[in-house]
């Protein structure tokens, strides 16, 4: 069995999103030995997503060059209401027929062979850039995280906070009371016009009332079935009015909701990752930055504004955080 | 000189509000002993405020059957931008022509012969509900304070978070992107719609463009020269449409932005006070935790909605505290 000295503290980390499944090997320092990423299953029910997941891990270990049952341990961040302790998800809105409370820390230790821990998906990628990332200058922060839907996480004072359970959910701030409808059912969240689903669901609307749009065409010509930041960036960069427009408004109302965040907590830093986010990167970083401005209420001392710099893997990576050693 | 036994470890307690001075005396087990209520001058600048403060106090101390000069020392809650090391405030908007820089508490501690520590209005009306008020059963919640402005306090952990010393500004949380003109200059803020100075500018233009309300003939009756809390109940009790309109609205954002601020925090509890909070008890109270609910992303554990228990002294009472015996 190749374990290399190097490997032998490795862990394991998954980050459980709606689009996709990126995964890494760590070594003792937390730095990336190997990686994988699989599409998340669109039907089925947790066992499907989970053994996807499975999958992944195992292709993440061989790029490492060691067997998962080798590892220290692996931790995965997930959506939805987790249990830590137990171990098990509920209500994982964005993934296929997870409604119910499935154990899946059990299944994936006895699919991997080793233990596994299971943390909120956006509060281990906001510790990673803490601890890991771009958030390292500063000792307190809000993570946000721009893709599916819009995630939030929360250090402060070089802790994370997170209330009774349920505390970062930045994406369900009312940035437009009355408003439009978000995938959560509510009425005017930040998610409603920010949220990548969100965003398809409204450029499909007006496509359907006639409006001229790129995006579906690229979508199909990309062999896609969703408008992935891939779609999205191809079509902004061909100058899509449509996506334009759907951009521009998602970051008028990211700077709005971020601001309102700010002025209550006046953290020193915004950390923007994400799928989106991340894809988009310093420009956008730069535009939701400028879209705060207007709303700050102490605008001599506006925190600082930065890119993700683990990336798309920072998930993964803060998941792997879960893993004591 | 009059002391008793029961005062000799007292002190004195200013509330600096935009309208009014509310002012106490409290002995050793912060019990009011003594109170007073002066109207914030309209006009000059700080020195006349300060008198005005001076002479609230004397009143309060008298009613406590004490001499100023015999506190413990005094403390001031006041609005702006509080130093409370140097004893200074600046730019506070709300008060006649205070944007300079103020030593303010060692004005007052010549005038009184005692001496006063400062701190910010809202985070000692904050923390006097949660040692002693309606916030006594929770670890972690927010202050919202509903009069001339819309002011915010937080407690995390039973400890204040201050961030960088300019936290809980919810009033300036947006909740209508794009929305009405705020006092504060921003668009779309809470306070816009909810603030007591917002709402009267609002009435006002609406009546100037013909609308019947009979706020105005009350407040002239009354001898007031802005719409007071007591202006607009009177008009609510009277079936005033614009009156009601106006409180609906008022409501309805409240509940928005708090409800944003509980996505974020996930605190136990939320405790309303304030002028127009107080005034209004708990039907208003009822009425915000309903416009809460819609949009309260863990909808299934509510916080608690409570109004402050320490009424209109409360902030008086807060600002007590600040010194130490």
């Amino acid at each position: 069995m190749p374990t290399k000295t190097s490997t032998t503290k490795a862990r394991g980390g998954i980050d459980l999103g709606g689009t996709k499944i990126p995964t890494v090997v760590v070594d003792g320092r937390s730095k990336v030995r190997g990686e994988a990423r699989r599409p998340t299953p669109t039907s089925g029910g947790p066992e499907n997503v989970a053994a996807q997941m499975a999958e992944a891990l195992r292709e993440a270990a061989e790029a490492a060059g060691v067997e998962p049952g080798a590892l220290v341990g692996v931790g995965v961040g997930s959506p939805g209401e987790v249990d830590g302790h137990a171990g098990t998800v509920s209500q994982a809105k964005n993934l296929p027929g997870w409604a119910e409370t499935f154990a899946l820390a059990d299944w994936l230790a006895k699919k991997l062979g080793t233990a596994v821990k299971v943390g909120n998906d956006v509060q281990v990628a906001t510790e990673a850039e803490f601890h890991l990332g771009a958030g390292r200058p500063y000792t307190s922060l809000i993570g946000i995280f721009w893709g599916t839907g819009v995630g939030g996480g929360i250090v402060l004072d070089g802790k994370p906070w997170l209330g009774r359970g349920s505390a970062g959910e930045i994406g369900h701030t009312v940035v437009k009371e009355g408003g439009a409808r978000c995938p959560c059912g509510r009425r005017g969240c930040l998610e409603a016009y920010a949220g990548r689903a969100a965003m398809e669901a409204k450029a499909r609307e007006e496509n359907q009332a006639g409006r001229k749009t790129d995006l579906f065409k690229l979508m199909k010509k990309h062999g896609r079935d969703r408008l992935t930041s891939g779609i999205w960036e191809r079509a902004l960069a061909k100058g899509d009015e449509l996506a334009a427009e759907l951009f521009d408004r998602a970051v008028r109302m990211l700077g709005a909701g971020i601001a309102s965040a700010v002025n209550l907590l006046d953290v020193e830093a915004v950390i923007i990752g994400g799928g989106i986010g991340v894809r988009m990167g310093e420009p956008y970083a730069k535009r939701i930055e400028d879209a705060m401005g207007p709303h700050l209420f102490s605008d001599a001392s506006p925190p600082a504004v930065r890119v993700a710099s683990l990336g798309d893997l920072g998930g993964a990576v803060g998941a792997s955080l879960l893993v004591k050693t």
